[in-house]
């Protein structure tokens, strides 16, 4: 038996190492017995290969199981050289190459092409890849007759399906077409036919052509245009998370089969690039904001993050943030990368336990587009003794097709919740009744529209008239990101292209105020007519939980209609809403924490509107979400709020501290073209906040705006001032 | 040093055999190891004494650690032989007695009387119970000088303020009259003045009197009336987990210092009884059923519950359920009735680890009333693989002055959570903002009314009409509880006084079918008018989580009205709502696990109603939860559902399983003061399901009920007939 010969990612000397793992507390010891476990449990059940069946179904889910426990089984058997998962391999391979091409493809239903195993090919991809690994393992066990079974009743239709029928999607930039080019690249290594893994590479044309270089399609066209410069995914870490995984298999064969591609340092190390920016997105839970049309339930214990932390480990080098993503991950991709990091992991819990920690990511700005100049995703970190405060802002691209119109919009997590919360997509994923599981009109008419997230919608409109082609014209401008000091970091960016004829800045604040037990989030955002009409300005927060009090009166609605007729408001309550003079106060309770809102705008009268979604839902296809919106007319105005993250509630131990918090009011001071001035009243002192509004503007700029028989004067970005009173 | 003097709880011997649990893995060591840890951290602070705070606030806490540590801090004085243990306690009440009679009594808000320290008596009761427990163990260590200083500027004052000012109190028969109790006793014994403990046991009256008997009051006479035969407090587990420890503090107390009143073997056992009971109810996660104003989040981890599960272990003797609490709370009392728990879990777990899992109480029928005439609460308990279904039906008494009008209601809980759900109290607890942490005006307009809760609602009023006084002469009659089968287990009772002029009967089960994953409920809940009029039946399910699909077409409001005007109705928006024929099929998902409801009545045409709290709720008080009602009208109605448990759903690894169930309908068949028909259809086969309305019916008892050209006959309680499709 020569290992060497078949395992497409493992050589002799891998295997051995992994052999010796067996049994062993580490993280790889651990990881084997844990797989043994769950492959042990797979296998006690009967073989079954079955037909059609509903996304997210049983069928759906037993050919999904079947590919992951083949893929583990693989490796096990030659970890442990049990000849049980070998034999397992063997036997549902030649399973499905018995009744591979006596199924029909199954009845499209959306605009993916559909596969003979599943219901869209990407699922498909993903058998593939995770098979072909598998066989790699194992087919020096087989003789000629099965091995040729399998190749051509199951795989070399597979391939043909996907690089001639399926031709047009193969060369697809898209995290889909990161599936289908490792999975073709790596089944043609396996069986042998090394001209897939040509197509693979350079893509169809350029393999037609016979030119061994990047082309229009392929595995190396995907990572040099998926990815931004600062590595960041424009769809998003959802489905970023989604493509690194056959990114990072894929990319550790062709260290191998193909080393003359050197891909570890391909475009400047794009790999270790992308790894870290998707890391580099999470929250402090491991989980991953939901921006763009995503789910909240993905984060750093997915697979192909693990994978991707293995890989980076291995090839690009090892910190303490990454064995700190490897505690919580508590498991290492099986494979000789993950031996590496679970080697430096027991070294380091050995020598110095109290240094391996949770990870704690700097604060880092993302950019976008292919040059880096199409805007950025900023994501600031300030620690608050253990707990880590992240606020996150969207000034970059268009997510794609299905991007969300939600330029300038924020989150903010902290205490171990997202605070200022993004709706995720409108769907129940595999959920057949509810549509099938796909995407739900809802996601279109409110989870994609302004008005559903943390942003201003303004008259009632969404950004790019919720028009797909023309958002992805457009991109949101930085004008600054400061997280060098220790006591205020903050962002700032325009988007003055999103709404026809309005310009809009953002600037974003964390401050530390002596005072304050936690810190505080400051927000300024001012939008301008171009025109010289009054318009209707709705600066919106996303929630969660009971609203304890208020500074004003408000109305709560005797019968509930509709916020509005369109762009989302069609499916808002108006629960309840008052009339504010000077700063309206919100404050709500959620789990735990108290949180208090003081916000105000430029235009003298506003108005706060509690909102909660669940209007036109005829399926109640919507979760029931409140919100408020504080709602200004003028021909301009600056939005001015902080967020004040207060006291501790809990109503097993029936306490309840510091339920109202510190901060007593905000001021717009002043704003125009060149700075805008507010402050901020606490109990102790006034703070006055300086911001620069020149796009223009650098770090030595100075700025001056006056207003009534005062002048404030300040260089650079921001600058503030704390006095006693 | 003489320990057996002063420490009212514990002996020389005890404590040395504590002391050498010190640094073990017992449950006893990690308990004083996780003690230590919390008391040093807390005295590393200064002392601090505070004036009046607001209940729950800073104040409110900080005499309530005080008290906390200062009771740890004695035994661990004892059981470590640390000084600075002693010190705390000494130099703490110290300060207590330089400032109490300075303090002035709090400002009365509510209906109870206010201490020195805290704005209700009841916390100064625990106050002095928790210190004078603490100046036991330490006294020794103190002057004359000293020891007359904290007696009579802080425990004498306390004491004559307990048995003088508010005597009318201290006698009530109440959960807050056993905190009462127990701390004079205790501090009486703790100061050398006995007469407290006496007038603690027998009542001031006796004790005025002279009579060493059970009085009206004290202590005898508490436990004597607190408690039914069967050991259920008719408050529910919420307020008897909050008067179990002093009930069980007091009683180890007298124990040692009254053994002529041999407290253990007391009116049959009342205390180990009444500790069984509590523990009998608890949902199999080890939380407390919200039964009766009370808050989801107690459980068996609370400490009055610890210290009760390490008497009864000492006392009653100790089972594997016993053991399996102690492997939950992780934990016992610093005591040596905790000892005994600890040295015989550490026993089991060395000689049978495997045996010592959750624990599984079996179901029980707790009756009510003095003589346990007055109705019952019912727990079935059915196992599901690992999982354990449970089903609580309430058709005891009112639940005192505060309580729920929801005679014959049920909450369901299985995979974890609650499924039909008892929304709990009004009230934010200590929360200031919020009306101080008191009961808020929505916990009577609301959550006690009938309609809040999993119940039949008639002509849109409530049981009793909400009268509180009238709800006190009626309870709810037991017709049969069986639970002896495997397959099906039932419950069912009347309510013949709670409406005026109507009968009311319900029968609610788990069944297990060969074909279904889990067990199904099945509920009939019969309504008879003694007028011919046609009334209107509201037959309402809490649910939570998000409606998946319906089996019939429903409008949704375009814009929300309330559903009523009173009673309850008035706090409900009317969401969405559909007629009816036939069954009407409602299916949910909530978290990880689908739900499908299918319910239809007697009468011809129903209508299903969607709806949500939230109306006529100006200050949000109320959390914002979905609920459907089933509407029928008619002279009389028979209510006929299932809900099945089925399938899987998790968003994170994509998987949907099972969404639709198997269940298709449930018809009613025939219903009359004999017995009720009807027929459960599911894939594969047809149940028929004949239960006996007779409130007379025995085990034996012939049944026959006719309907058209078929005779159904059957005896005994029910029956069931499963025949293949």
């Amino acid at each position: 038996m020569n290992y060497e010969i078949s395992a497409v990612l493992l050589n002799a000397d891998e295997v051995k190492a992994l052999q010796e793992e067996v049994g062993r507390d580490s993280l790889m010891g651990k990881t084997i017995a844990t797989m043994r476990k769950e492959i042990d449990a797979f296998m006690a059940l009967d073989y079954d290969v079955p037909g059609h069946g509903e996304a997210g179904g049983y069928e759906h889910n037993r050919h999904k199981q079947n590919y992951n426990f083949m893929n583990l089984a693989g490796r096990l058997f030659l970890i442990t050289k049990e000849e049980k998962y070998a034999l397992f391999v063997k036997e549902l391979l030649s399973l499905y190459a018995d009744k591979y091409l006596q199924f029909d493809f199954h009845v499209q239903k959306n605009t993916n092409p559909t596969g003979r195993l599943f219901h869209q090919i990407l699922n498909e991809h993903m058998w593939l890849m995770y098979a072909s690994l598998a066989y790699s393992c194992v087919e020096q066990e087989m003789s000629d007759v099965e091995r040729e079974h399998i190749v051509n009743n199951l795989f070399q239709p597979m391939l043909e399906m996907f690089t001639v029928k399926y031709a047009h999607d193969f060369d697809r930039i898209h995290n889909h077409g990161m599936w289908a080019v490792a999975a073709v690249g790596i089944c043609g290594l396996a069986i042998g036919k090394r001209e897939y893994l040509e197509m693979s590479v350079f893509g169809l044309d350029n393999y037609a052509a016979g030119k061994n270089e990047m082309g229009e399609g392929g595995f190396l066209a995907q990572i040099a245009q998926l990815f931004a410069p600062s590595g960041y995914y424009m769809e998003g870490p959802y489905y970023h998370r989604f493509a690194i995984r056959p990114l990072c298999v894929f990319a550790e064969v062709l260290h191998r089969h193909m080393p003359e591609l050197d891909i570890y340092n391909f475009k400047d190390k794009v790999i270790g690039n992308t790894v870290q920016a998707l890391l580099a997105t999470a929250y402090p839970n491991g989980e991953f904001p939901a921006l763009n049309d995503a789910s909240h339930t993905m984060g750093i214990t997915d697979m192909g993050v693990q994978v991707a932390v293995s890989l980076y480990s291995k090839h690009y080098g090892l910190d303490d943030n990454l064995l700190g993503m490897a505690k919580i991950q508590n498991q290492v991709w099986m494979h000789a990368c993950g031996l590496e990091l679970s080697r430096a992991f027991e070294k380091a819990q050995n020598e110095r336990p109290d240094d391996i920690g949770l990870p704690f990511f700097p604060s880092v700005e993302l950019n976008e587009g292919p040059e880096g100049h199409n805007g950025a995703q900023g994501f600031i970190r300030m620690q608050d003794g253990k707990d880590v405060f992240q606020l996150v802002m969207n000034y970059g691209q268009h997510g794609m097709g299905h991007g969300h119109f939600d330029t300038l919009g924020i989150t903010y997590f902290n205490r171990g919740q997202e605070v200022l919360r993004e709706y995720g997509f409108g769907r129940w994923v595999n959920v057949e009744p509810k549509f099938g599981g796909r995407y739900l009109d809802e996601n279109k008419s409110y989870a994609r529209q302004t008005i559903a997230h943390n942003a201003v919608a303004i008259d009632e409109k969404c950004q790019n008239n919720f028009d797909a082609d023309r958002a992805d014209t457009v991109h949101g401008l930085p004008h600054f990101f400061k997280v060098d000091d220790d006591k205020v970091n903050g962002m700032s960016a325009f988007a003055n292209d999103h709404y026809q004829g309005f310009d809009m800045q953002r600037s974003v604040f964390m401050l530390k105020l002596d005072e304050l037990e936690a810190p505080l989030l400051l927000d300024l955002y001012r939008l301008t007519a171009e025109d010289d009409k009054t318009h209707q300005f709705d600066y919106s927060h996303q929630y969660d939980g009971q609203i304890v009090r208020t500074n004003f009166e408000y109305q709560a609605n005797q019968e509930l209609d509709t916020l509005g007729e369109n762009f989302g408001y069609q499916h808002l309550w108006n629960v309840a809403s008052g009339e504010v003079k000077g700063s309206a106060l919100v404050s709500w309770l959620q789990n735990n924490t108290y949180y208090t809102w003081l916000g105000t705008s430029s235009n003298n009268d506003g108005e706060v509107i509690f909102t909660r979604t669940g209007a036109n839902d005829p399926s109640f296809n919507l979760r029931s979400e409140p919100a408020f919106i504080l709602r200004a007319k003028g021909q301009s105005s600056l939005f001015a709020s902080v967020l004040e993250t207060h006291g501790y509630f809990n109503e097993e131990f029936e306490q309840s501290v510091n339920a109202r918090g510190q901060v007593q009011d905000v001021r717009v001071v002043a704003h125009n073209e060149v700075g805008s001035v507010v402050e901020i009243e606490t109990q102790q002192s006034v703070v006055t906040f300086m911001v620069s509004n020149q796009l223009a503007a650098t770090d030595t700029t100075a700025h001056q705006v006056s207003v009534d028989d005062k002048t404030y004067q300040w260089n650079g970005f921001y600058s503030l001032e704390v006095q006693a009173k």
